[in-house]
């Protein structure tokens, strides 16, 4: 118990946070080895960039949700540097920009993407979590729900090479929401990960960190699980969403 | 356009409200199927009496964000009366109680299923996204969301004599649960089809009825979904998650 109870030291703290993208991180989830692996029918591909929109879309409200609650300037500057990432500057297109520009190249319709209309409700359901959980735990666990970006970079390099080389309908122009994520990512972990080293000064706090980052894991898979339930296992989707 | 921006009649509104039900009650979902033929193993029937669990544990908090925002002393004993439905008078066990006499009876131990522990995270957001409903939506949308009811005694009979014949280990006494919902139910619709048919005085309003007994059918479907895709098709539960 005094074990259990011990701060641990930063380093370990983060092998502990490693260890729980090693066994939760949605890059071990089947259905995004059957999209990498250009397993998927356009239709199921057209399904999966359709509800993840929606986390798209939604990120910049939790960086915002999250940015309100930062007590100085230097930490709301750092996590603004998001909401750029995220909503563009007026001249370069933002994530959420580019996202719809994948789902354009996948011959959705723009409008009906955006207006949500046949997204799974369980996507709506985990996403929405999100945002409240940034705006409802310690600041401490809302920059530690962040920190998935750790695992980020390895799953968009295989997301890409395996998209590009397994579907006939999907070019590098239709990809290049990913490149930019591939720098930004490891820029906003940098920070992150000090400040949750930094900032977790009990045993406790340290356990909610990791916590944070396990909740983060279990939103992230449980929108594939919802993905592969109605569009890959034989059944079919909840009522009122996208067909393909 | 003219048309559809028409108020409906009271009846009118009530039957649309039915006919949502005949599409998207969960009654229609394929694991209540297999729940009521017999056809599940003791421990997929765990499970679904696990997960529902956190369903049951959250509807006093749901009823209680409501009723707070009720602005009258009779809306608010009309309301009051469902908390004392789910948390008992001290005497007689409320529908939480009743709930963990069924999980006892289906041999899980009840300090794991309070400790939520093996929870599916789907079954959280689902959950918590009905609690955030009641609180942020209009008290008519919320009053709404609460209308699935008109449709749960006929499941219940459904499911009580299903899973009596079906089930070795049930009996009447696991299954105690249900018995005053039968007429719990019908007092609680009793009030809020006539709260909704008097209250929404605009065609905008009542489609923000519909739709918000649309969501709450929704979010009873994507919990059903998410046991069927943990617990029925092959394939595992997400990490962390129960494991029968």
């Amino acid at each position: 118990m005094s074990d259990a109870a011990a701060l641990l030291a930063p380093e370990e703290l983060e092998a502990r946070l490693r260890a729980i993208g090693a066994e939760r991180y949605h890059s071990l989830h089947p259905f995004h080895r059957l999209l990498h692996d250009g397993k998927l029918s356009r239709g199921q591909v057209q399904a999966w960039a359709l509800n993840r929109y929606y986390y798209q879309a939604r990120i910049p409200a939790k960086d915002a949700t999250l940015l309100a609650r930062l007590p100085t300037p230097a930490l709301r500057r750092e996590w603004r540097r998001r909401l750029v990432d995220h909503d563009g500057d007026g001249g370069r297109p933002g994530g959420v920009e580019r996202w719809l520009a994948l789902t354009d190249g996948l011959g959705l319709d723009r409008g009906y993407v955006t207006s949500l209309a046949g997204l799974l409700p369980a996507t709506r359901f985990a996403v929405d979590a999100y945002v409240d959980f940034v705006r409802d735990r310690s600041v401490l666990e809302a920059v530690a729900s962040s920190l998935t970006e750790m695992f980020s970079p390895a799953i968009i390099s295989e997301r890409v090479s395996g998209m590009l080389r397994g579907y006939p309908f999907v070019d590098a122009a239709t990809l290049a929401y990913f490149t930019p994520r591939l720098t930004q990512a490891p820029q906003d972990v940098a920070f992150a990960l000090d400040y949750v080293k930094a900032e977790a000064r009990t045993r406790a706090a340290q356990e909610s960190v990791l916590a944070a980052l396990r909740f983060k894991c279990d939103l992230l898979w449980a929108q594939l699980d919802a993905l592969h339930h109605a569009y890959v296992v034989p059944g079919a989707p909840p009522p009122g969403a996208f067909r393909p």
